[in-house]
């Protein structure tokens, strides 16, 4: 029912703040023409800023064949926006009652084979689909600010999205060179941001009770985890750190840290059950690598991240 | 009282696990003699091994002048390890009754104008010198796995431990070309671990709930908050992501988030002291710089980042 996501080439994208001034600066710089949608003549300055910031980076991290800025129309009506296009990314405002009105008229004036993916970082898709008429084709394709940078998108649908919707969606924002992120199941913060937000308020407790300041914080991060974050999630990182013994020898040897007051979050119970879904899962991450070599591996990554960084910032000394 | 931490030449290190061996290649590779306490010859093979290993990445990332693997020395003896040492890294195993009857010992055989810094990740300094002589110069020194790559050192003392021994560990620390973090308060998992535990925990309850895999906790994770995090931690990821009205905006936009369930932990009540404490810790990081340098900075590192790791990937790929 819906076309090959290779065969892709025009975009709509709806909103003209920095989440839908990313998204357009994104696809313009993977090679799609990109019609946006901005509400407002008044708000053409303020997206033009958004898209000239963003193409420095993106000309840094290399365009694809034929990307231009050349290629990105603005509108003010939403049928000119939609008009032609394969695929719509909406990042309008954060509200519910907003989002419906607007998926309702894009239910509408949008053939049902065009698939629409909402930036939403709060809201549900089942409850944005509410009053739109061809709910099966609209998925959630959150991304990670700033969107131009960050490859993640999470992508899950609402209980009215058809299944290949939310399959062709992955598969689209693949070849749009993003890292997809297909969910389990909607819920609130899906993924990231749930894992940022349980990092962030353990931070805003210890702020709180004059355990650390915002700059402790930043610092405890930037060089504690993050460096090796980017090279292993903290999945890998604790498999990979017990040695052969992997995620089963962190689970049984430091399982009972869990019960100790290491953050304000209590744990789950290691059932059995997750352990071995810890297990099984890190397993299957690994496949046949020894740990000596996804060691090695994170240890190189680690060491181009630590000098990249050294150069950019040595190029900013005045 | 205690000597210049800038006169350092020689450090003992003890213990021939990862923590103490990644240490041993870190303090070597910064140009310092160091003496390796190895509880049993038995430990040798492994710990040369984790030496070797951890070589190569020092060597990339760049040794200091005079820096060799020669000036290592490895005995058995703790009265041996400890001669003519001017610092003393401990990163014996993680038991209180252990670790108190060494700080015993070393209470007794080391001068007490030497320091002595704990790597522990889960014991406080307060309960490990509980039965030394001299507690008044042994300080945690928490590093981040691995040591020898990843920057941060948190750095606090017990209840016996002197202020002056605590902003010598401090300077000491950052002259051998570590991050350190001075921390407020003695508390359980230090910042680094709280904060890392946190996010552990909220991974847990997702997979425990079938609302994601080890999988999926790691794609969120190396592709959305990490490549970010490296150039800027929470705090200032936020700060700088709300434009000129910085985390004041932030916190008086978003803050009624914290009531949202994004994740499972509770967040604090958002008090004005506690809203004062985040923005004027984040203007304080800031300076005078202008949000969009601040912006353009995070887009530049995290630029570089990106292309760092694609090309160590690509260097991978048979």
């Amino acid at each position: 029912m819906y076309p090959d996501p290779q065969s892709i080439t025009r975009i709509a994208s709806i909103g003209g703040g920095p989440i839908g001034g990313g998204w357009a600066a994104h696809f313009l710089a993977r090679g799609y023409d990109v019609t946006s949608y901005l509400h407002d003549p008044a708000e053409i300055g303020a997206f033009r800023a958004i898209l000239d910031t963003a193409w420095r980076s993106l000309t840094d991290l290399g365009l694809a064949k034929g990307a231009s800025l050349d290629r990105l129309t603005i509108v003010h009506n939403l049928k000119d926006a939609v008009q032609g296009a394969q695929f719509i990314q909406e990042s309008a405002p954060e509200n519910l009652a907003m989002k419906q009105a607007l998926y309702k008229t894009l239910g509408e004036i949008v053939p049902a084979d065009v698939v629409i993916g909402s930036s939403t970082s709060g809201l549900m898709m089942t409850d944005i689909q509410a009053e739109c008429a061809t709910p099966e084709r609209c998925v959630i394709g959150h991304p990670f600010n700033p969107p131009y940078l960050l490859p993640l998108v999470e992508i899950v649908g609402g209980k009215k999205t058809s299944l290949d919707a939310v399959a062709w969606a992955g598969r689209f924002y693949e070849i749009a060179g993003k890292a997809p992120l297909m969910m389990k199941k909607e819920i609130p913060g899906f993924v990231a941001t749930r894992l940022q937000e349980a990092l962030w308020r353990e931070a805003l407790h210890m702020v709180a009770n004059g355990e650390a300041t915002p700059e402790d914080i930043d610092i405890a991060l930037m060089n504690g985890p993050a460096p090796r974050m980017v090279a292993q999630g903290q999945c890998m990182a604790f498999h990979v750190a017990c040695g052969a013994g992997g995620m089963a020898t962190n689970l049984d040897q430091f399982g009972p840290a869990l019960k100790l007051p290491w953050t304000r979050l209590t744990a789950p119970e290691l059932t059995p059950e997750l352990r071995n879904r810890m297990v099984d899962g890190c397993n299957a991450i690994a496949g046949d690598r020894p740990f000596e070599d996804m060691a090695a591996q994170r240890d190189r990554e680690i060491v181009a991240v630590l000098n990249a960084l050294r150069d950019v910032r040595a190029d900013q000394t005045p």
